[in-house]
């Protein structure tokens, strides 16, 4: 019987222990997408206690709390620290065979040093053990990312944002690369104009630019773009219900914009037009600054209206869509290519039913300009488990190329979320090992192999982000 | 070499024996979901022969047969008896690793200690075996379901029933609970309007209510549920092509059923609109009365229109639909939700690609009330099988909570389905027994472990259903 | 650990490596689905080299390079054929666990006694002991299919096509038989006229007769249909984007087809009512002619414009598509039951999530007049490597009767996909060689399971198709 957690954690042959040890343990993370808030990170931040860092914001341990039945007060509102964690406490064992209660146990061993399983019983002297190292300078937000081994994160940021955080990190000398990451999903939110309106006004505060026009709107947004990446930003990202690729003419969408700088919302027609125009003239920005362009597609988000009115979005409330995309995303990634304007791009679904769909239909576009342009993404939000990983690996395998594949990120808040790194390279590891100890990868490549760990651990994010 | 069938089937490690001896074997059988005619209880039935307690209404045998080129005359038709058997002792073979191969040879074992593969040159010692054996009264209806230690079925009934054999058997002081389950199926049922007419016909006899108006129909189905509630019925079942959640008003409901009883079918913006206030008001019903709700959903049925003709509904010609329905699923539930009128709720998918969509988008509506309010339901119909109940234990563990099942259930319309349950349960048990012995979960947790193989197999369902 | 493409390779268990070497591996080889050109095996081609019989017409291997960062001028350009090959050497260490790397080896191995991977380092002397091999007589088109044991192979012809290398083939004495299967694509793809009308010019040459009108069409394709049927075909076969099954009057699609002869492309619905009628007529004549069918749905092509401009069709810019089907097979697959005019069917999907609901769907329509009637297809294109024959053999397996299953094909347009059929037999023993081993088969019914192994392996096909 294997010890829970262990050195040879899901590493099931002695290949598999081997590759681990020798090419994928001590590899430094470089974290491309994250959530962190670069502000805590310019702070040095301190946390008061294992709650605040844990449970703070993070709405996959509300849901399973909510599922266990715990009561909102102790999950959002207002009940004393120890008595949130004592009902997370209570919730972990029940979560046995989904990915908190690996995570848990990683962030709490990986971080913390603690060697028990948490539960009732052990509740309060973990929590009072990892609190009071929290309290040591040990575990200032920096010191968890240096004793991480992580060499850059690149957070998620609005074209509105100052980015003053990334600057006065870069200026303080950090050794952690903190670099912005372009999202500019409220530019193409306008099924609120007047929230849609509010944020064109601080875009043209951000941009010292006067938004009158759809023309006016792309030059703001490219002027931003531009101090983005001189700030070090070398990554998009988008999250998307679905493609938009509805044909439109320039004349359309100026008017769709006119309207809405009027306060009137478009019809569906004009806003599928005006979405699919934004999100066609990001992917010319970004192709043109040679950045990569990230694609997060399939989520169904704020179902729980009456949830949404009490905590606002990102609350564990979201779920899986079902949408069919295979048609509009063809059309888009198309246009682009067709006219030269196609950045290196990564495509991330949420339904794992589409995983084999992403992966052949990102193939469509590798012009062998750049090993590995057309990346399908890493599991994502609840794909990011056990199986969710395997099966996008698999599927990446038999679609794509996995030896050029850019690895594993966090997606996470929290500054804890570093071992799922650790956790992805197992298992990639594990597969790897079984191939070859069955035969069915050649044993005399062992080395090329180990440098494919080295490579999707590390090298292959590092030459196709141009982070450095 | 493992015995088929043998003490250890299914189950991999020393663990998962451990685990399935000590905690799951011997637990009672909660039966929730089954479509076992209640009159045959009543009467405590002696089956006349093997053919008939088996190959009577089984529709997934009739369609094995079809396949295996079998003529309808020795599947549906008047074949004599044993003629039928030995034509599915002939097919029986070339159903190896479909479902049937297993269930066929449990319920052999498990029931009639059958010790032999059931083949072409075994079918008439096997029949007369079995026959001899339905023969004594240790085979009546009542005595197999004290045999297979059942304590509770949840038949499956249509709110005009009169409920007469439900109560009869109460009356009769059988040990095993014989509950009955509120499926309003009919009362949507408008494609047909005379058919509907009828129906709403019979609903008026079985409520004493004239049913004129829409404000009559929910007035006299609220009747009946009151009437199913005091039978000890405590959950409701649907069986949906999709989810209605088209937005409608009460006075255009109220036409569409004028118009209906007038003998009007009504279009497809107003049969959706119907349907709608059906599934809603159907909602606050069972949510009133304390009740679980049942959503099936993602059937196509009869396909086959020539059979159809001939045989009716229920005759091998259904099969899996990819319709998309996490728009509708999340509106009707977020309906009920906001109006504080959601019940519990457990949800069932048929197409395999839409699990991860199915758990996920349940748990957007838990509230912390009820631990495991909402339930991703057990593995359905063409997915109750080996890999697919292992998919929806692998789904519902990546996204929700494994230890808040309520477990397994027959579905069937045999009482020589119970084996299913002890299939459910090895594989449980071999899922969990495999993560400790991998170090993927702790063994010191174990005991915890046991308590959760005792949950999922009996006392969660015990306690969600509130069957006592 | 076990040898790279060794005596065992797939072969996890005593059982299996039984089951595999007495049952499966000298069983003669059915490819009743290829692109093989029927002119080169009547020519019996001699190959230059290496780079012309592997890299020549193989759109796998051409994304894998531009995956890999590889410039088009060595996929589909004019550099010198071992500049090609070597750079494709370079690729393939990348393709690890991707099918490539497993049907490269298992090519290089099976048919030229290749004992080494092929890399940068190894390249240039595999490139020249294989160049010169296929210069011998022994490496001719004829003799490396004696070689690989082939009995049968149908090409896939157009109607117009006249067939004459198969009729040389056949005259030669060739001891395989080279028969032609119908595929009427060009006679529905009216979605470009001109092409459509110059389509419909050489039909009228082929079959003789003038064609004015729909009915002019159906006598001319009957025409051919005789034509294929006295020249051996057996099967026809359709790339579909979806089924069709738009109703539609005799008159509307005469009126159709007159407009098109005019040069008229038709309007979507009346596109749709056009190839609804096409696909009906062509299954009736099918099933007159005592032929299966075969229908491949799912996948979505051409999707990069610039490079269909430079190369055309079927060089690697196809992929996975989600449109939902299940309504209009069923639709189309009932009327031709309902005429009783359902010829035996295969279904292919693409897109692995569809695996169950074609499985299910195909049985809705099995009558018991032919074992296996209703045929749910092997793993195709994207699906065809170890992970998607597995999960086509499981949905198989659990959906309807592995027994009966007709079995692997190659649909290659390469004499070197022959091992193909190797790797689908041992995927097969493995995994009937577990079940037996873990006890979910009975041992005692091995001599049955050797049968089924040989069955699908080989006499299924011989069977079903009629080919003798």
């Amino acid at each position: 019987m294997k010890t829970f957690l262990g050195e040879d954690f899901l590493l099931q042959t002695d290949t598999a222990v081997e590759l681990y040890r020798r090419h994928a343990a001590g590899m430094p993370v470089i974290d491309y997408h994250c959530h962190l808030d670069p502000e805590m990170i310019a702070a040095d931040h301190r946390f008061e206690d294992l709650t605040e860092i844990w449970l703070g914001g993070d709405h996959y341990k509300w849901r399973a709390m909510r599922a266990d039945g715990v009561p909102e007060e102790y999950i959002t509102g207002d009940k004393p620290s120890y008595g949130k964690f004592a009902k997370w406490a209570e919730t972990l064992p029940h979560t046995m065979r989904n990915p908190l209660y690996h995570w848990t146990h990683l962030e709490l061993n990986r971080v913390f040093g603690v060697n028990k399983a948490l539960n009732p019983s052990t509740a309060r002297e973990i929590y009072d053990d990892c609190t009071a190292l929290l309290h040591t300078p040990d575990f200032s937000a920096r010191n968890i990312m240096r004793r991480m081994n992580v060499e850059v994160v690149c957070t998620t940021d609005d074209p509105a944002d100052s980015l003053e955080h990334h600057m006065a990190i870069k200026a303080s000398g950090f050794a952690v690369k903190v670099l912005p990451t372009w999202r500019p999903d409220k530019a193409m939110a306008i099924d609120d104009a007047d929230a849609y309106n509010a944020y064109i006004e601080r875009l043209e505060k951000a941009s010292g630019i006067t938004i009158l026009s759809f023309d006016n709107l792309l030059e703001a947004l490219q002027r931003r773009h531009d101090f983005f990446d001189a700030a070090g930003c070398r990554i998009s990202d988008h999250g998307l219900e679905t493609f938009y690729a509805t044909p439109y003419t320039d004349a359309e969408v100026r008017t769709v914009f006119r309207k809405l700088r009027e306060g009137k919302k478009p019809g569906d027609t004009d806003a599928d037009k005006f979405r699919s125009a934004m999100l066609y003239e990001g992917g010319v920005m970004d192709a043109r600054a040679g950045w990569a362009q990230q694609f997060h597609v399939g989520a169904r988000r704020n179902n729980n209206t009456a949830m949404f009115k009490k905590l606002g979005p990102d609350a564990g409330f979201d779920a899986i869509n079902d949408l069919n995309f295979a048609a509009p995303m063809n059309r888009f990634l198309d246009r682009l290519n067709s006219s030269g304007m196609l950045a290196k791009t990564i495509l991330y679904n949420l339904n794992p039913r589409d995983n084999e769909l992403m992966v052949t239909n990102a193939c469509n576009f590798n012009d062998g300009s750049v090993p590995g342009k057309m990346q399908f993404g890493a599991a994502w939000w609840f794909l990011d488990q056990q199986k969710g990983i395997e099966n996008q690996l698999n599927a990446l395998s038999a679609g794509g190329l996995l030896s050029r594949f850019v690895g594993m990120l966090t997606d996470s808040r929290s500054l804890l979320s570093y071992p799922r790194h650790e956790y992805f390279r197992r298992i990639l590891c594990n597969m790897l090992g079984n191939d070859v100890e069955n035969g069915e990868l050649p044993a005399s490549e062992l080395p090329f192999i180990g440098r494919m760990v080295e490579n999707i651990s590390y090298y292959n994010a590092k030459n196709y982000f141009n982070l450095h």
